[in-house]
């Protein structure tokens, strides 16, 4: 006779922001003391599968292919969060008791910090639901915030705000989606994955550490940041790019200016970085408008909106700029296929375009504006018929 | 029959500012939007030598060996300024309006980027007044003011105040000495070069640009900076060493945070300086309590503000942690002769302390807390009898 068991599988996104959330008014609940904005990216995702089985004797859990100790607080956060929200639905059954078996993977990197946690509690959260068949009955993405603030905006696609929110309990805190996937169809993405060796505060020290001694952090998020969410959701709704990219720019510096007003500071830009910066401000200008916006999360790694006729001239910019030994090879440009256009000379002139050095990038993503979690079918499972890894 | 002529010589100091002046409210007059504190460094300086004749045809300009012509605004209006100050006090003479040799060194390399300006114009202003005999008759820190803001604070030795001041002419905008350099006699500085070879945005043209786009800047100057003037005064009565350094460092970053938060944004700090930072706060942490201050002025270099009796050790923590081919020369550690001590194995362990990196110093510089400007003997005149450079 086969196992009882329920199963399911789903994919949820990385989401990358143009209004950086930085600093919690709610360590616990993870209440974040601004709004914030995101663009859900396309070929970057989290994929999970969790079987519910009555003969599990306990909850057990895999994350890129090692076995973790269940005890991540984060975790039971979410899940303790998920039984209330099914409680207070009035939604009962054994099966919410039975023990889970849940194996998660990233499909890029998590090593290169490009917002995993987000996607993978996201991705947790939409598996969940989608096992108890609950996904249009509950609100997943306030659930998805309590394991890692971001993910609650990786549960939709295209265009995400974060309210904040004012209550203290953190039911009002939560996603909304500006904009589908399909609202500004020009818009792509390529992330400069940058070589770093050096250790970084963790964003939840570091925003936590933030919060208590940046003399600035609170007028951001009190005076700056709502009237930027006021603008960056006009822009997005008129896709206006001009506008679009600079709060963009201005909002990743001043995240990144809040950090360095922190005691002791937190560092996550390196020289790389700053190469980076200056290369698309020299770039934007020799070009008579604002063709790339650069925004950078909690470490050195560089995100470039920009439109899709941009993208093979920009793709050349960034090689010349930064040469890599690995240019030519195959997996050097991830993700979606491009074909390189040249910079045109007489802009590479104008701008004094050269090398920056060899090698300062380890490769590069290309993708477009994404859509929200997936539910795939049970032959993608990660988990086999007896609920174990199948590529443990 | 020998020329009529009238010469002075002088030396004025290096100031470090540990509360940063960093935005103008007037570009002409050069007033700032907030009040900033200074040390004045022993060991370098400016050292200018002016001669007035009537038989001079047109006002000349030597800096450090080089004729320059004579059509810098800064020097003209400080010339300006001067002559409108002698008129107000009624002083008349007809060597006011004899021509100007003037002939200006620095002991330290200008390249370096350590405050050079802030030392010459002082003593050009400086050396004026003495050639004229009217050292105590006016104020000379407003005067070097339009010469290069922070020249005002470079008038006095010891802890100085510019305050900035409100009146739209400016005239309320000058220095003040807060105590003479014997007020703290354990006190002592090191200055860390940066080896550095990026093109930086200049003080003045990034200052500008913080004002016109930072919208932390305003905030900075009107709610942060006056509370931290009145700590930091309250610190350097006291010798409140814990204090003093906490400001100064956390004011050092909230500078470098307002410059990143400008659009397009100034960087001044590379890895290096950040590295440097991070050694700081690792070795105040294994030492429980601050043994070192560091500020950051608009450049890589490092300043440290120290207790003498630590300086043996800490010249010892620069070179485990920033080794160079050149540890061992003699011109390595510049200034105040100091003999190196190991730091104690417990707490090189407990910090961690490695080498970051081989040569990413240039050379240190030991200076202790400095006096103002100097008048020397004629013997020390930089220019001859025929008033042109000695040396050129």
């Amino acid at each position: 006779m086969a196992p009882i068991m329920a199963s399911a599988t789903c994919t949820a996104p990385v989401n990358i922001a143009v209004i950086k959330y930085w600093g919690k008014r709610d360590e616990q609940l993870l209440l974040p003391i601004n709004d914030s904005i995101s663009v859900t990216l396309s070929e970057m995702y989290a994929k999970t599968t969790i079987v519910a089985s009555p003969e599990f004797s306990k909850n057990r859990l895999w994350l890129n292919g090692q076995e973790q100790t269940f005890d991540s607080p984060r975790i039971i956060n979410v899940l303790q969060q998920f039984r209330q929200e099914v409680e207070k639905c009035g939604i009962k059954g054994d099966v919410y008791s039975w023990n889970l078996h849940i194996c998660s993977e990233n499909n890029f990197p998590t090593a290169a910090g490009l917002a995993s946690s987000a996607a993978g509690y996201a991705c947790l959260v939409y598996t969940l639901a989608t096992l108890y068949g609950l996904q249009d009955k509950i609100e997943l993405s306030s659930i998805a915030r309590v394991g890692s603030g971001s993910a609650c905006r990786s549960v939709y696609g295209g265009f995400v705000q974060w309210q904040a929110g004012k209550l203290p309990n953190g039911s009002d805190s939560l996603a909304v989606q500006l904009a589908p996937s399909t609202h500004w169809p020009d818009m792509e993405i390529l992330i400069l994955v940058v070589s770093d060796n050096r250790k970084k505060v963790s964003s939840t020290g570091g925003m936590e550490r933030s919060v208590k001694t940046s003399t600035l952090i609170h007028h951001r998020a009190m005076q700056i940041v709502p009237e930027r969410v006021e603008k960056m959701r006009k822009a997005i709704q008129e896709r206006d790019f001009e506008t679009f990219a600079e709060i963009t720019m201005k909002d990743s510096n001043q995240f990144h200016a809040v950090a360095l007003d922190t005691f002791p500071p937190c560092v996550y830009l390196n020289d790389v970085s700053h190469a980076i910066i200056d290369l698309v401000h020299r770039f934007n200008a020799a070009s008579g408008k604002t063709r790339i916006a650069y925004t950078f999360d909690a470490g050195p790694n560089a995100c470039f909106y920009l439109m899709r006729q941009d993208v093979p001239q920009v793709l050349n910019l960034i090689k010349r700029a930064f040469p890599n030994d690995r240019d030519a090879t195959p997996d050097y440009v991830k993700g979606v296929p491009v074909v390189e256009e040249p910079v045109p000379e007489a802009l590479a002139s104008e701008m004094r375009l050269e090398s920056v050095g060899q090698n300062l990038l380890k490769y590069i993503i290309h993708t477009r504006v994404g859509d929200g979690p997936q539910i795939l079918p049970s032959s993608e499972s990660l988990l086999d018929a007896a609920g174990l890894p199948k590529t443990a």
